[in-house]
């Protein structure tokens, strides 16, 4: 297997599953014998983006910084993994344009679902006033202009969207 | 060829050669079709690290915030080459525990060849007054205890130095 780099960036609503299939992807490209670094965001608000709160000015900054490390992962030739809500479309262009190599997949599912996993309880506590600033409550989602591929976690398994990113990396010749 | 993650750190005084053998080195590996991602202390200040200073916590953040990022890349079964002075010896041995598959190299050189060098001008403006907290001359470098590689840049050449880390990546297994 050979792979040349590039960055697989997942956008979506919280709980549309972008995580889940951050981590099923890169198992399988693991198990492939190829290179692949996740950046999730719900990890990385822990260190690189420290500090960081949910206006639109320190979402913009969260996405600056994953934009950054991603680029110098893709420079090196590795496969990045972005699972990120990153609701701006100004703000995924800029990452585009800084990465280069860039596949944008839209973790597409709707509201009501996201509502109902509440994988982390953060629609919950938004509810109940415990939070502000819930894409797709009170803050806006920005679904992607043009994404290069489009999974309905509603109605396709964690595994056929996998696959079917692999099968677009295949096809643009990332990976072979 | 193969490749397992790894960190190789280097760690030395400014103008020891550290950007220099990054650089060199990781367009070695590319070249032998292996991935190989540059973290240079110089470039993240501009971004992962932007605000710190070169207080001793300021310091110990930049390289905690180093080592998470290597720790992610090394995790995706890349290299990461993190060329930082990281002056002490207690921060280098939390991102050695931290990231696990690390090599330590020292960049040796002596202090007075450093001054003369002066790459970045950064001795100059110390001893001008311009700056303060300067490894070397007025802030601690403390060298490894223990490193697994010792460099020494006054008398080997660029090629000679990327040579002996490509020789103590593939005893360990991590290349090959």
């Amino acid at each position: 297997m050979s792979q040349k780099g590039v960055a697989v960036w997942l956008t979506g609503l919280p709980s549309a599953g972008k995580s889940t299939i951050a981590a099923s992807l890169k198992k399988h490209l693991r198990e492939m014998g190829l290179v692949a670094v996740i950046l999730d965001s719900d990890d990385v608000r822990a260190w690189l983006s420290k500090g960081l709160g949910f206006s639109r000015k320190d979402r913009d900054e969260n996405i600056f910084k994953l934009a950054e490390v991603a680029y110098r992962i893709v420079d090196g030739g590795a496969l990045a993994i972005v699972a990120a809500i990153s609701p701006y479309q100004e703000a995924r262009e800029r990452a585009r344009k800084r990465i280069g190599a860039f596949l944008e997949v839209y973790v597409k599912c709707p509201i009501e679902i996201c509502v109902e996993r509440d994988v982390k309880g953060l629609y919950g506590k938004a509810k109940s006033g415990g939070i502000t600033n819930m894409t797709g409550l009170d803050d806006p989602y920005e679904p992607p202009l043009a994404p290069d591929l489009t999974l309905e976690t509603d109605c396709e398994s964690i595994e056929g969207c996998v696959e079917r990113i692999l099968g677009g990396l295949r096809d643009r010749g990332y990976i072979g």
